[in-house]
């Protein structure tokens, strides 16, 4: 079995198969683009850490399939950063800033029709659940954004809404990131189900760590400024618990601060993190992120492995949820 | 074997499996329109001719596949309506206009994941062939979606490159229809290959057809307002051929042409028409259109299928380039 250092360096490894064409350009230059501002890699990793449990060998039919998951996600980031209007992402100009948006309505759409490419690499004897798998995770996403946009133009959410579009939108990805890797591995059906199940317990704690991380992170390790979320009344976790929490005059106080705009960006950070903490939301946030990586190690428990097997997807996920950025 | 009224009829019961949720609205609402607007669903008929020549049997490892077909070509069309800023298409409005961009951005790429969906139920042992024939021809429908709005910004185009954008942006769709169908159908590597060459001629020639009808077509029987591509100043072939035979002062009056708008319309639409006869443009395109026909035609018969078998596949393509909308 690998460390996570040495599954590092074959996702490296794995980057430079990309054979990506040239022409046109105006379609092949954005995938390429978005490629390389990279990313944590976080679901080829997982996927990859899944297959290691029942495998050390790291050719095509696995990695192939693992980068498949990465070009899926950049083609949701690509497409979602159109739908949101965002100028930057991981500090770089999106695609659609730095072309144009029809460019990156069009070359999104090469980047989900290479997903699928990718994934075809799989051995023949579990391609069908595979793809079964995939797409049903792809179409699961679609739902989960059309979620998020939808909440947008309502006032507030219950705590079940959330949870429900943010299971769609991002953890069933980590779930199926995790499963796939057994799949390809030859896991049994008990294992693989574990592994689903713990992939998505991880991916709500992934969430909740994002929407903490957005509103409390420190600043210089984050590497973006803090309060975007805020700036943007997102439906975060600590929004909506807040919700839940307030009194009469805290929801109004809320409800006022929620209409402050750009030009008070300072004052309005200051005061709805002030608020989150009166409303014991930053704790409560730090609390349900615990809560959920425990259910994921509990449901990787349940997959009937050797504990040494586990040890290095367990500390993945405690990285997962520990990191500053 | 069927008639090609017994295709149509099972292609009638087979939009009835489609199994579209419900829920998001947003995201599913749209699917159900763009699929119930309909079209002449040109691609899985063509599959599943091509699938006739060697099986009978139409059940759910063939007609899911070739539904897919229409459901990829949908796809295509929602977001390229987008990209061109149509208002309407088949004279309904269009998901961009009748919802918004961000509706119709992810309800296609939801739509593209569907196709792929049905993709899967091809038969296990033909499935990495069909998706990698798939996939490669998404990926060659981009590119030529590409080319087509890079040619936009140009003056003029070659006819070379006139012909290599629309093989890619509608023939090899059409192509991998018949090779699909013939793929499934368990047909040898040579009969699979004749399908494809007789389906991407037979995408030429319906492509030069579709920018025939659109400016020489029977409004009535069109359905539709012809002289829309000249409007558009769409770089069809009836134009690429006009600046190729052009002399000077002809190719100075059509730069002239090209310029005029929306408020001299029947002035411009008049006026290019009968540019295009005076330049025997207009002969020439019904001329090339039949020159590809007998290209496809051609590579049917190198096919080396008796005659008889292929007489509906002939029907088929005689009645693609022959009608009048």
């Amino acid at each position: 079995m690998y460390t996570l250092e040495e599954i590092d360096r074959i996702l490296e490894n794995c980057s430079k198969l990309r054979h990506i064409k040239q022409e046109p350009a105006n379609l092949y230059e954005p995938l390429d683009y978005m490629m390389s501002i990279g990313g944590k890699r976080i679901r080829p990793k997982l996927c990859l850490l899944a297959y290691n449990l029942l495998s050390d060998d790291f050719r095509n039919p696995i990695v192939f399939p693992a980068m498949a998951l990465e070009v899926f996600h950049e083609f949701t980031l690509i497409h979602d950063d159109i739908m949101d209007r965002s100028d930057t992402r991981r500090g770089c100009p999106t695609v659609y800033r730095k072309w144009n948006e029809n460019v990156a309505i069009l070359s999104g759409d090469a980047m989900s029709i290479l997903a699928y490419k990718y994934l075809a690499y799989a051995p023949q004897t579990v391609l069908p659940s595979v793809l079964d798998l995939f797409s049903t995770t792809a179409m699961q996403v679609c739902e989960g954004q059309q979620y998020d946009m939808d909440f947008e133009e309502m006032p507030f959410i219950t705590m079940e809404d959330y949870l429900e579009m943010i299971g769609l939108k991002t953890a069933v990805l980590l779930a199926c990131s995790a499963k796939m890797g057994a799949l390809i591995g030859g896991a049994s059906k008990e294992v693989c189900n574990a592994l689903y199940e713990f992939g998505y317990q991880l991916g709500i704690a992934f969430q909740i760590t994002d929407d903490y991380l957005d509103t409390f992170g420190n600043e210089k390790v984050f590497g973006k400024k803090i309060g975007g979320d805020i700036m943007n009344n997102k439906k975060t976790w600590l929004l909506v618990e807040s919700f839940r929490r307030a009194d009469g005059p805290q929801k109004q106080q809320l409800k006022q601060l929620l209409q402050m705009d750009e030009s008070r960006r300072d004052a309005k950070v200051e005061a709805v993190r002030n608020l989150y903490v009166e409303l014991g939301v930053k704790e409560a946030a730090a609390s349900e992120i615990l809560s959920f990586h425990k259910k994921a190690v509990d449901a990787l428990s349940a997959a009937g492995l050797e504990p040494g097997r586990t040890r290095v997807l367990a500390q993945f996920a405690e990285e997962l949820i520990h990191r500053e950025k």
